[in-house]
Order: structure tokens, then C-alpha cells, then sequence
């Protein structure tokens, strides 16, 4: 395609999509879950076109050079698809957040007035090589009755593609418009720009992916953004800490997983605990080969790595882990705030008053006491399923799920009301 | 002040707002109270001032040849400035939003997880000519929490200024760094466009005035706009509408005020009543001025101009009232999903099935039955206060009290609780 024709197309793509999204923001709950299940149903009874099309994927990605990782990703295998099939069933099984009226209530001039939860309408994702987030995006925006233009990565494409097919033919089975869910089909790099200025038919773009890829998406839309930068998280020892709670926290929050972004990357330990736990903790963490980057104050206290200004702002995904000892929780407190990325961070401590400070000072999307960073999820939040997690502030913020992909709009009951 | 200076002057603005940011944040309710009273009795001690600074401008306005509605508004009175403390106190009064946890749940892992209400952090405020627009969004930031950053039009320098004394006077009463509320003492326009880039330190800019000055801001803008736009609003006569509901709501919705954004622009009746409520809403309409541009339907029943699709999406602000006739309800929510800017549209009808479908399909910030679409606003919506109405989707949508100044995070509460 030219220029002209991908700047047409990507037009078209959201025309369609903005008229599907008015058929789905009425559609009642059982058509939107008969939809998912189908979909759910389909997938597996293609697994082999779809494992054939993504062995297509594959080859060329092994020709390009792509490494292990990144195959690894790409790669859909039957108890991948099995998952995303149950994904998809879970997904059909949660409440239907649209049209839900909240808040109705009697104004002093009789009239009645409330919240009604409504679909954004249109929703572009735009993500890398995973094929399961194709199935995945496409049936959260679905349950939440938005339109969906999804813009995968060029990589897997015949993965996507083939997904996508059994996607419209649920949507089809169960009488909704194909249009619903749309792929962009074309691995040109110039849709994702035309998708970005596509403000008169789309209402939100959620990026999926690395950190490259969401700065970019975010300096270029014209269109708001839903997006996750980085996680550096944090957890403070407080003077007033439960001893077996902090090392079982933050031995938690640093090590369960290392490459997600509700890991744990910076310890702030109370002075007057430093002594006690960070030998206790340099015995855990060197078990697991984790390296330690420590403050002046903490090389003192155990053999570490020293740590520079830039780790205190540096999101390892990795074995490592920095470590400052600070006066208090004042000083604790300032040090999130300046260099959390405002994703997740914890205090552990048995003072209440203090929890009660931390709770409202530090300013993050998810904010906690005596518990792991790790909890930060919007499965373990009971959310039901995620799209990602929000570092921003406005609309979602932290781990969104089907209600951060709904807005609220007013509904006003009179009875021949007029104003005076 | 040369370009290079307005560039550190807005910047060091911005670092300002964002440190007494994060001590706002903290504060309780009970000191942003007692500068919001000390701030309303300073006004009225400072009333002579006032009106001297205020008077300068006038005459300023005056020899620049400003119309007289402008200069109406530009003016600052004994009542206006009682007025404006009255705001404030009302303010006062309301509860404080911040901090508030809602929904605290156990999860299955044990840990309970809620929502706190929170501020958002820096707000930057561009207004045109209202003086009183300084200390009523002031007063709205600081309750909510937020530090704020004013920006009024040049014309008001002097009134925004002295207003400004009497704000930073009552919050340094109150214990509260005066940089809470700061007000852009340069009339250069390039303090405007470098307002709005300053991305690090302000969080949302919300534009008050009229169309020209929201599109360039919302244009412009690098900072989450909060905006209003057109309020091109609807009601639809359905074919099981009261006749005296029909009237009532229909005259007062067009009547009551024309210069409002919630006024009625747009009145679709279904062609079964056509021929009945047509010449009845003509003597009503003729009686009080109002010029009438009906479709060609519309024009069979009665004597009036034709509408011409222009008519269809234009705000007039005066008493004019374009009528169509539709087929049914279908058309009408088709007609108002096509042409309406999203701000509110109403239903007059007996049919609760007919209602039902309205609300969920008709895709604006408020949707009403029975009444006139001049009560959406936010002290008719019992929000205290409104800093505007907005017709965007993401965040805040209608009416913006204290509530839509705010966001949410996360609250985790555990007991040494780590993920497995």
C-alpha cells in the first residue's frame, strides 16, 4: 500500500469501528458473552491452522535473525491456545459493567440523578509479538462494549491474522457486527501513525508493550493515551517493622519474579534496623543470586556493590536490587516520591500512625502495607482480568480492568421537571 | 520579560505549584477550610481594593474599545465580590473529597484492597475576562486538593492581582504555603503556550472562556485537557409524551436562559404529534421571541424559516430553535448520535421501554427523561460547585465539581502477606 491508500484504509478501519461500537454499547450482556464464547470455541477447533500460520511466523522470524526471547513469545503452542481460550471464558463470566446506574439520588428540585457506566466506544491497541494479546485486548474491549482496532507487531502477523479470523466468525455466530474487532492487516509502519491521528473515530489507544514503544506512541497521539511506563517500585522498612514481615516481603516483591513491572527495585531500609536486617537480607538475596547495589551507609553494614544516582531511578527487571538507608520515614517518603515511577510501593510497619501518613503521602497508583509489591495485579485486585496497569492520573490508574476501559456518563429521571 | 525569561518564569511556577502540591495533599480538611473562609473575609475587607484595581482595568478596557457585555463582566462589584466570598464559604462547607476509601475488600489472598481518593496534583487554569473566575477555581483546586497555577485574560491583570493578594493572604493565615495558588503576573501570550508544555510539573489544564480560546488551548496543549466544548443539546418529543410535560419542558429547556451551554438548540418531535404540539410550541415561542427553523416537515404545520443542515450543529446561543420532524425514536437517537455535541439530551415520553433504550443509546454526557436539559449542572446535580461541564469521555464527563479534581489509587492492606 502508498501512502494514500494506508492513510484511507486506517480511515476505513475507523469508520467501521466507530459505527460497530454504536450496535455494541447497546447490546445486552448474553449476545457479548455468547460472542466470547464462541470466539473461546473457534480457537480451539482451529488450533492447527492457527499453530500453521504461526509457524510462518516463526520461519521468517528465524531468518530475520529475531532471538530466542523474542521467538519464544511469538511462539503459540496448544496449551497457549487452551489458555487463551479459558482467558476468554473467564472474561465471558464477569459481570457486564455497562449500564450499571449508580449513585441515583433526589435532588432538592425532584428530579432524580445518577452515574450510568458506558463504553469508551472505540479502543486502539497497539502491541508487539505476543498473539495471545489479539484474543486477550480484543475480549476485554469487547465485554466492555468498545469497538476494537488492534495493531499488532509486523513479527506475527499470520498469527494475528488467523486469531482475528476466528474472532469475527464468533462475532458473526452470535449476530454482532465482524466490524467489532478489527486487525490492521497491512505490517506497513506508517498505520500505526495514521491509527494515531484517527481522533474523530477513535476515542482511546491503549499501547501494549516495551518501554520504546510507549514513549512513542505517547509523544505521537492525537488521541488519549491508557499507558504503563515504568515500575520502579519500592519497599520501606520502617522502624517499627515486623521482622519476619520485611524479609518475607521484600525477599517476595524482589524475587518471585524478576521481569515484571511490580517487582520490587529499591529498598529504603530505617537506620535503625540496618544493622539487624541487611545482613539477614544479603543471606537471602545471595542465595539467589541476586546482586546488591547499596548506599554509603549500607556498604558499611554489608559487602555490596555500590550504587550510583542513576540506580535509584533505574527499573532493573533483572537480579538486582538497590538498597539506601534513610533517616525516616519523612526521608523515605520524600526518596519515593522523587524517584518512584508512581506504580507500587509499600511500607512495613505495625505503627498505624504511620501507616496512616504513608497511605495518603506517597503518590502512586497502588499504595500498601505490610504486603508485597507483587500483589499489584488486577487478577489478585479482583478485577477479573487486565489490560495493563496505568501510571497516570487521569481516568485509570493503576491495574485496569473492565471498568477502566468504561467511562460514566449522567442519567437524569424527572417527571416534567423544569428549571426555575 | 523576553521569551528566554517568560520560558523560567512559567517553569519556575510550575516547580512551585508541584512542591506545595505534595504539602497540599497532605493536609486535612479542616486547614483548607480555614483559608478558604480567611480568604472570603479578605475579599470583602479588601472590597475598596478591589474595585480600585478593578476600575483600571475598565478604564484600560474602555479606551481599548471593549464591548460593553465585555466590560459587564469585566466589572467587580460590592455584590459581586460579596458574591464571590459567598462561593467560597459554600465551598468551605462541602466535604472534603480527599482521602476517602471506598470499596475495601478481602481478596482471596487475604489482602484488602480499596480505592482512596486523591488529588491530582498541579491544575492549570486559563480563563478570559471574569475576575470572579480567579477565586471560585482557586477555591475549588484548594479543596480538592491541588495546587493551582491561574492564568486570566490580560484585560484583568489588575482585578486577578489584587484578587490573588487576598487568596495569598488567607492561605499563608491558614498555615499553607501561599504557592498552593499562583497567578500568572505577565500578560505576555507566550506565558500561555509555555503553560501549557509544562508537562513535568502540571498535571491537567482546564480552559474556561469561550470556543476560540478552549480549541487553541486543547491544540496546543502537551498537559490532559478537561474541556467543554459546544452544547448543541436535544430534546426529542416521543410519540407517548404528556402534552404539558412536552410544552413545559420544551419552552424552559429554549427559555430560561439563552446564553447556556445546557439550553436547548435542537427539538425533534415524532411526526405523531406533530401536527398537534407544532402550533402550540409556536404561540409559546412566539410570545417570547423566539425564531423558529423547521425542516420541510416542520414548515407544512407551520409558518416558519427553514433549517438548513448547518442548523443541525450550531450552538446558537440566542432564541433561535431549529425543529425536525422524525419517523420515531430511532431516528431521533440516530439524529442526536450524528449532530449533538455530547453534553445533554432529553426524552419527553410515558413509555418506560422507550426510556429505558434513550438512556443506554444516546451517547452523552447527560441523558434525561422529563426534564429540562437545564438542570445539568453541577449544583442542580448536588456537586456544591462546578469548575465546568465537560463533554470528553475519559475522566471527568458533565458537570466538574470536587470529585472530577480528583483521582484514585490503590490502597493494599496486608499482614506480612507475600504472592505465591
Amino acid at each position: 500500500m502508498d501512502d494514500l491508500s494506508i492513510k484511507s484504509y486506517m480511515q476505513q478501519l475507523g469508520e467501521k469501528a466507530r459505527e460497530a461500537s454504536t450496535v455494541l454499547a447497546a447490546v445486552e450482556a448474553k449476545q457479548k458473552n455468547d460472542a466470547l464464547l464462541a470466539i473461546a470455541d473457534r480457537l480451539q477447533q482451529q488450533a492447527e491452522i492457527l499453530k500453521a500460520e504461526n509457524a510462518k511466523d516463526l520461519q521468517a522470524g528465524k531468518e530475520k535473525g529475531l532471538e530466542p526471547a523474542m521467538l519464544d513469545r511469538l511462539a503459540l503452542t496448544d496449551e497457549g491456545i487452551d489458555k487463551m481460550a479459558e482467558g476468554l471464558r473467564q472474561i465471558a463470566a464477569l459481570t457486564d459493567p455497562v449500564g450499571e446506574i449508580t449513585n441515583l439520588k433526589y435532588m432538592p428540585s425532584g428530579i432524580q440523578v445518577g452515574h450510568m457506566r458506558v463504553p469508551l466506544g472505540v479502543i486502539g491497541i497497539i502491541y508487539e509479538s505476543r498473539p495471545n494479546v489479539t484474543a486477550d485486548a480484543a475480549a476485554l474491549c469487547l465485554k466492555s462494549g468498545n469497538a476494537t482496532i488492534l495493531r499488532g507487531g509486523s513479527e506475527a502477523i499470520h498469527s494475528n491474522k488467523a486469531v482475528a479470523a476466528c474472532i469475527q466468525n464468533g462475532l458473526k455466530a452470535a449476530g454482532l457486527p465482524s466490524e467489532c474487532v478489527q486487525v490492521v492487516e497491512t505490517t506497513n509502519r506508517d498505520a500505526v501513525g495514521e491509527l494515531l491521528r484517527l481522533k474523530d473515530s477513535v476515542d482511546v489507544i491503549i499501547p501494549r508493550g516495551g518501554k520504546g514503544l510507549i514513549e512513542r506512541v505517547s509523544k505521537d497521539s492525537l488521541i488519549p493515551v491508557i499507558k504503563h511506563l515504568d515500575g520502579i517500585c519500592h519497599v520501606y522498612i520502617d522502624d517499627d517493622a515486623d521482622t519476619d514481615k520485611a524479609l518475607n516481603i521484600t525477599l517476595n516483591a524482589k524475587s518471585q519474579r524478576y521481569g515484571t513491572c511490580n517487582t520490587l527495585e529499591t529498598l529504603l531500609v530505617a537506620e535503625s534496623r540496618a544493622q539487624q536486617l541487611l545482613p539477614a537480607l544479603k543471606d537471602l538475596f545471595d542465595k539467589k543470586g541476586v546482586e546488591l547495589r547499596g548506599c554509603d551507609k549500607t556498604q558499611k553494614i554489608i559487602d555490596c556493590n555500590a550504587a550510583s544516582e542513576e540506580d535509584w531511578s533505574t527499573e532493573y527487571l533483572a537480579p538486582i536490587l538497590s538498597i539506601k538507608v534513610v533517616d525516616d520515614m519523612d526521608q523515605a517518603i520524600r526518596h519515593i516520591n522523587t524517584y518512584s515511577s508512581q506504580h507500587t510501593d509499600t511500607i512495613i510497619t505495625q505503627d498505624i500512625s504511620k501507616t496512616r501518613r504513608f497511605m495518603r503521602e506517597v503518590d502512586s497508583a497502588s499504595v500498601m502495607v505490610n504486603a508485597s509489591t507483587r500483589f499489584a495485579d488486577g487478577f489478585e485486585y479482583g478485577l477479573g482480568a487486565e489490560i495493563g496497569i496505568s501510571t497516570d492520573k487521569l481516568h485509570a490508574r493503576g491495574p485496569v480492568g473492565l471498568e477502566g476501559l468504561t467511562s460514566v456518563k449522567y442519567v437524569v429521571f424527572g417527571d416534567g421537571h423544569i428549571r426555575t
